[in-house]
């Protein structure tokens, strides 16, 4: 591979957009795989949102500033970049309390199956939301099949209920075929629930083209929408007058403001709604959203590709880091937008590239992991990072005594 | 009642706590009970954690700014405000997912009972919990029993699996005896959930005192946290090893960074928590407890109390007021900190009340109700209120054409 990372940032469409984010002084981010960096649109929002809307228009602002459709406006914003047309996603809530709803609406669908199939090494709270359905409704509901990766789609057949898949590995960075497996679950009579948590702001979905029926995402990795900022949830229209959620709450009644004793559900995805929305938190994923009105999904996900290349290629010609091991597959295509790397002081050469200023994160248990954001890293960036990882590698600074492990958050 | 509004103002020991909120020109805001005022501590706390936290300190603040904490920080601050020693409460998700968690944790504790037993005039969403679940788990686990407020006591017995109330209605305002009540079904082997929304912040509640087993409540009324702001939970400690709440989420994990694939719940409240905790709502909740460092739940009640008696006795001066039917009770200490009328032209009133900056809200089909926030409220602003009702009853603007119902939101 032959680049000039100059030329590269030079010939970058997306380049101008990243003074649209704050970029704090020295900082090389490649963490917006776990939490995106702030756009300055959502942090003028977020100061609009309080001190206009909350301070001075107080209850009135449920109406003159629309806060009562924000689950909505904000869920079609998101449903653009996921392939998704109008009417089937809605912004709330968190991924985890998404997956119930979406698992147990799923489920109940499918009389007479009461398997789930999934990947071992999935986001743990998937699978979490699985057992806790399992506890909940018991073995002849709900029953989780683990299986590895590599032979998920072997493990789908005429007893699978549901298809529990997340586009994007968050160790490995490992992008599932989501539209086959999709087929795949079809053919023998499953439904599919995908995570896009990795996946959405950076790869160019497809929910209504793959005829994916369910699916949940986060909005404050590459949405950038802030930490914790409120999740999506997804479901395909031929499914929302069959499908049953199980958080009956008063925004997802049929007419929620009657204040009617019994629940009536809305005929559309509204009913995945449950409490009142957080709306200082989902103004701001709004905000963050505009970044994408300049922008296509493919041009996002070329640039990526690229920068996971050129970082793979220019570690590649430092003999020093020759013992990080990149678990991620070798096809850009087949790899969301990180690359993670085993090593066995995976933890201390995270703390010594914090301490230089380069912001990756460590997974357990021995996992460093590089997250590429198209809309605010620059490819000089990466090179720079590339020299600092460089550094590190050849000083074995990573066994210093201050870079042990002792934080609770990892 | 003989009193004069400016001496009550002028001894009113909480007096200078109304500096600490933004308060907008001219308007008299008599709507906590719905939206709390914004206190500036929170303000600022948002800002602190949008522009530095979140913009410059980015992922590194999970550790360095106790993000992580949160959930627990601020449940532990409310604590204090209702009755609960520590280890007890968390903030998190909403009241309705909250009261899914809970209402599922005490039914599986409740084996061979399955009702449920509320009132028909409960906030709906209280109400529509237990139908999903119902509908979830079917009849022989989960049967909803509603019966009128004052028939409750009664309607408990040795069948009674839950008892789900909420102390203070959010229509009339009368307060709930939760002790006697609590004390009922324990003798009936019921478990007892409570719903604080309009109590927590302005009612010395006592969770411990009162044995109560299971509790939520809500932050952005009488707290003023923040529209849509994140919850709580409470669940007693000699609960915490036998419940089982099955919405299994990473946060509630006894070790959730390190990545297990098999859910372990925390063995303490810390299992309440799902998914990644809201940071900049949270801690917008957390600046707003400030103000209750300076003040006494004791206090805050008295003027509560002496607030709605003033108003009425105001009311009861002018007879254009006596259409307004109160259906709030009339001893101060049966009510919350609320006073509800009924009228055929509630809706216009409420209109033409806000055309005069005097806020309160309106619930169908024809109650105006009125919130009193002891932190923020003056007594003199109860005399402004009345003069202008007093001024919209005599002229019958309350029909004018402008004031008609048209919007979503009410």
């Amino acid at each position: 591979m032959n680049f000039d990372l100059n030329t590269l940032d030079a010939e970058d469409p997306l380049a101008s957009l990243q003074q649209e984010f704050l970029q704090p002084e020295g900082v090389i981010y490649l963490d917006g795989n776990s939490l995106g960096m702030m756009p300055l649109s959502a942090q003028k929002r977020i100061r609009e949102v309080t001190e206009q809307q909350w301070g001075r228009d107080l209850i009135s602002s449920w109406n003159k500033h629309q806060w009562i459709d924000l689950p909505v406006t904000v869920g079609e914003r998101i449903a653009r970049l996921i392939g998704a047309a109008p009417g089937q996603t809605v912004c709330c809530d968190s991924i985890s309390v998404n997956l119930f709803k979406l698992l147990a609406a799923a489920l109940s669908m499918q009389k007479g199956r009461n398997k789930v199939v999934s990947t071992r090494d999935n986001f743990p709270t998937d699978l979490y939301m699985v057992q806790g359905l399992e506890d909940l409704l018991g073995e002849a509901r709900c029953k989780l099949q683990l299986v590895d990766e590599h032979l998920l789609a072997e493990a789908i057949d005429d007893e699978t209920a549901v298809l529990l898949v997340t586009e994007v590995n968050f160790r490995t960075g490992r992008k599932l075929d989501i539209e086959a497996l999709t087929q795949k679950a079809h053919q023998h009579g499953a439904l599919v629930v995908v995570d896009l948590a990795h996946s959405a702001g950076v790869l160019p979905v497809a929910l209504d083209a793959w005829q994916v029926d369910f699916a949940v995402g986060c909005t404050y990795k590459y949405l950038n929408g802030g930490p914790g900022a409120p999740a999506f949830a997804y479901v395909a229209s031929r499914h929302q007058k069959a499908m049953q959620q199980p958080l009956y709450g008063w925004m997802g009644h049929a007419s929620g403001f009657d204040f009617n004793a019994i629940y009536q559900p809305a005929n559309n995805a509204q009913q995945l709604l449950v409490g009142t929305p957080p709306i200082i938190a989902m103004s701001a994923v709004d905000a963050a959203l505009d970044v994408y009105d300049q922008v296509s999904m493919a041009q996002i996900r070329q640039k990526s590709m690229q920068m996971t290349e050129v970082f793979l290629a220019l570690l590649s010609t430092s003999p020093h880091c020759a013992e990080l091991r990149c678990i991620s597959p070798e096809s850009p295509d087949q790899r969301g937008s990180q690359l993670s790397f085993e090593f066995e002081h995976a933890w201390g050469l995270c703390q010594a590239l914090i301490k230089s200023k380069v912001i990756a994160d460590f997974r357990a248990p021995n996992f460093i992991r590089f997250g590429f954001a198209p809309l605010y890293n620059s490819y000089r960036q990466l090179g720079t990072a590339v020299a600092i990882i460089e550094q590190i590698m050849a000083d074995k600074s990573y066994l210093n005594a201050e870079f042990q492990r002792k934080n609770k958050v990892t």
